[in-house]
């Protein structure tokens, strides 16, 4: 295949758990780019992973491997991210950044293609962000609301995926089933506790067979990092810096895809039917609402697909101006791999 | 033991998951009854349950049962308890149904004592109703709250244990576990539902590794009978016919413990410290909030105890007047088990 002449991409941090899901994707989508560099940490130097097809080795994280590329997608750990992005600006990059360490950043547009594209096109620093996967599995929806009836208000809980905390967190709940399943646990007093031991992983208590209110870690006034990531990062993709967010966040045993509930009031009278057709004709939604027919998602038939899966949509009971939704999106895909590429394929087109 | 002159109890429903944690709480409890008469469906007639260290015969439910019995605890199915709780009061006994089949009757109390203990003493069927164990897993904790502050609006969404569907949920899940634990399932699409197979048991869709937002029956515009049931038992019990109630119900892989999260707003300004105070001392709530020391409910340690469990107490950002708390109950035990005992003892001291 013809290659030259394309943009170069460095995909940082592509042995993780988003790295992996984002090198199916760039062999999945339209081949746009000319070499695409492998980087993660020394420890990884020297594998090699497939790409395109192809075979592709690993390079250790050094000024170097940002050597003539155009465009450099990180997903890596905040702190890796916050010393390097700025690197690979420095070297020539656009970087499209799916790490925290500047998405609150005034001059870092944080974006999500559906809601905000425009948002892009200003990047004074050189980086495009994209939010954090919780944010992400709800915001597309939201926005497409928020377009046609004015957001006002947002009550959120979270139902979250062990993969939002990275391979560490997948490998623990898959230890964590083995030690419970096929047992008779789960009814007495420290039972989990007790089959699953001290090794929790990156979870603060036993994942397998409980739900774990906390993912983040701590700030002010009891807030875990992750609830207020959800709500910075929704005001700001939104443009509603004052937009009252209550969030809850808790991580659930499931593998993949995070699932929220959201209960979001609007400046005027809401109808079911008007929110349906919105959903229904979004790009990036898929509306998936018929109880009578069983269909609601689920992350069992979400995982793996792109769009953010909508369903159980109610007008509040009690507040004319109200929805309640139920709201799916795979937090490897849409929630970062994906966002991150098509972001990173706009960023290459405009540079064609 | 002399037992002689003390009231006669019937264990309607001894066999199944509620009426299992019974046996084990009348076990535990101080020993205030006379006779206990263990009853169930014929299928279940002759088999032997242990009760306060005794074997007892299970008997399958006719009128006679009810012969001579003071007070009837029901722990069966709606429409079985809609049938035979009346007849068991038209042969003289006082009957505690923890079904749905009664609860929004005008002249049936429904009652959790930490919170409307009065509203018991009012019978006129002779049928007391304690509630969904979704709405008990979080109702004391909110009387309380409610008694200081003034209740103004609920929204709330739970993550509901499976055996809130009976055994046939719990042996559901476990089913599920073991066909997919220590696989390598639930990152590509399909995966959990090809392991798990058609057989889903009392759920729409695989609970193992997924989350289900559906729990009930359907009822009007969308919403689960359940979902209902929260709305409708919480302004019964509170006294507010009017409270502001969004839910959304889900059900998660876990085998006992109902937890939510709730967003609720009073009718002037809280503060934590109040509301902390508030719950650190209300009977039957157990605060345990420090999320810096990695304190905070989960239904692995709440599971097999009888409070309500509070954590993440955190007034909203964005509203002085609402709290965000998440909270824990064990559903098999002051979700129903334990609830409805309670209310047959306080029904058996007014006997004495
Ligand atoms: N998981 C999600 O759902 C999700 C969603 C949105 C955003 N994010 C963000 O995306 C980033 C990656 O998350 P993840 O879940 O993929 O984590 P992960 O599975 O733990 O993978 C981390 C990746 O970073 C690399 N890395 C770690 N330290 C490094 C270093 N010092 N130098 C170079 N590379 C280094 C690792 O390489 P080695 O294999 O060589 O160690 C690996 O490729 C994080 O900032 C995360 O917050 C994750
Ligand atoms: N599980 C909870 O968390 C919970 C909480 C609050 C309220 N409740 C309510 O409590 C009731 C029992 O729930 P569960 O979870 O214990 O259900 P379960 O595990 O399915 O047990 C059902 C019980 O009802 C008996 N039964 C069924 N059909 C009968 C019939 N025709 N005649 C006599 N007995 C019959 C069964 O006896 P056999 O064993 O002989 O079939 C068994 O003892 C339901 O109304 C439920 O809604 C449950």
């Amino acid at each position: 295949m013809e290659r030259t002449g394309r943009p170069t991409l460095a995909v940082v941090g592509a042995t993780g758990a988003v790295g992996t899901v984002m090198l199916e994707i760039l062999s999945q989508h339209a081949d746009i780019w000319g070499e695409i560099r492998l980087v993660a940490s020394p420890r990884s130097a020297g594998r090699k992973l497939a790409v395109r097809g192809e075979q592709v080795e690993v390079s250790a994280l050094a000024e170097e491997v940002f050597d003539g590329v155009d465009i450099a997608m990180f997903d890596v750990p905040d702190e890796v991210a916050a010393v390097w992005a700025p690197i690979a600006v420095a070297k020539g990059a656009v970087v499209v950044d799916n790490s925290g360490a500047f998405r609150m950043d005034p001059d870092v547009p944080l974006v999500v293609p559906e809601v905000n594209a425009h948002a892009a096109r200003r990047r004074p620093r050189g980086i495009v962000a994209t939010p954090n996967c919780t944010t992400l599995s709800m915001i597309v929806a939201l926005g497409a609301l928020h377009a046609e009836f004015g957001l006002r208000e947002l009550v959120v809980s979270s139902y979250q995926a062990v993969s939002g905390a990275g391979r560490a967190g997948v490998d623990a709940l898959r230890r964590q089933l083995s030690l419970v399943a096929g047992t008779d646990l789960g009814t007495r007093p420290g039972d989990v506790r007790r089959a699953v031991g001290d090794d929790t992983g990156p979870f603060p208590e036993p994942v397998a067979l409980n739900v774990v209110p906390w993912a983040g870690s701590l700030r002010e006034d009891g807030w875990s990092s992750e609830e207020m990531k959800v709500r910075d990062e929704s005001r700001k993709i939104l443009g509603l810096p004052k937009l009252p967010v209550a969030v809850t966040c808790v991580r659930v045993p499931v593998l993949t895809t995070h699932s929220l509930t959201v209960h979001a009031r609007f400046e005027d009278e809401v109808t079911v039917e008007g929110a349906r057709e919105i959903l229904a004709t979004a790009p990036g939604v898929v509306l998936f609402d018929n109880p009578a027919a069983g269909e609601f998602p689920t992350p069992a038939d979400v995982t793996g697909t792109d769009p953010t899966w909508v369903g159980r949509v109610r007008r509040a009971l009690d507040d004319p101006t109200a929805l309640e939704l139920f709201v799916c999106g795979d937090n490897l895909r849409k929630g970062s791999a994906l966002n991150t590429t098509q972001i990173a394929e706009s960023l290459a087109a405009e540079t064609r």
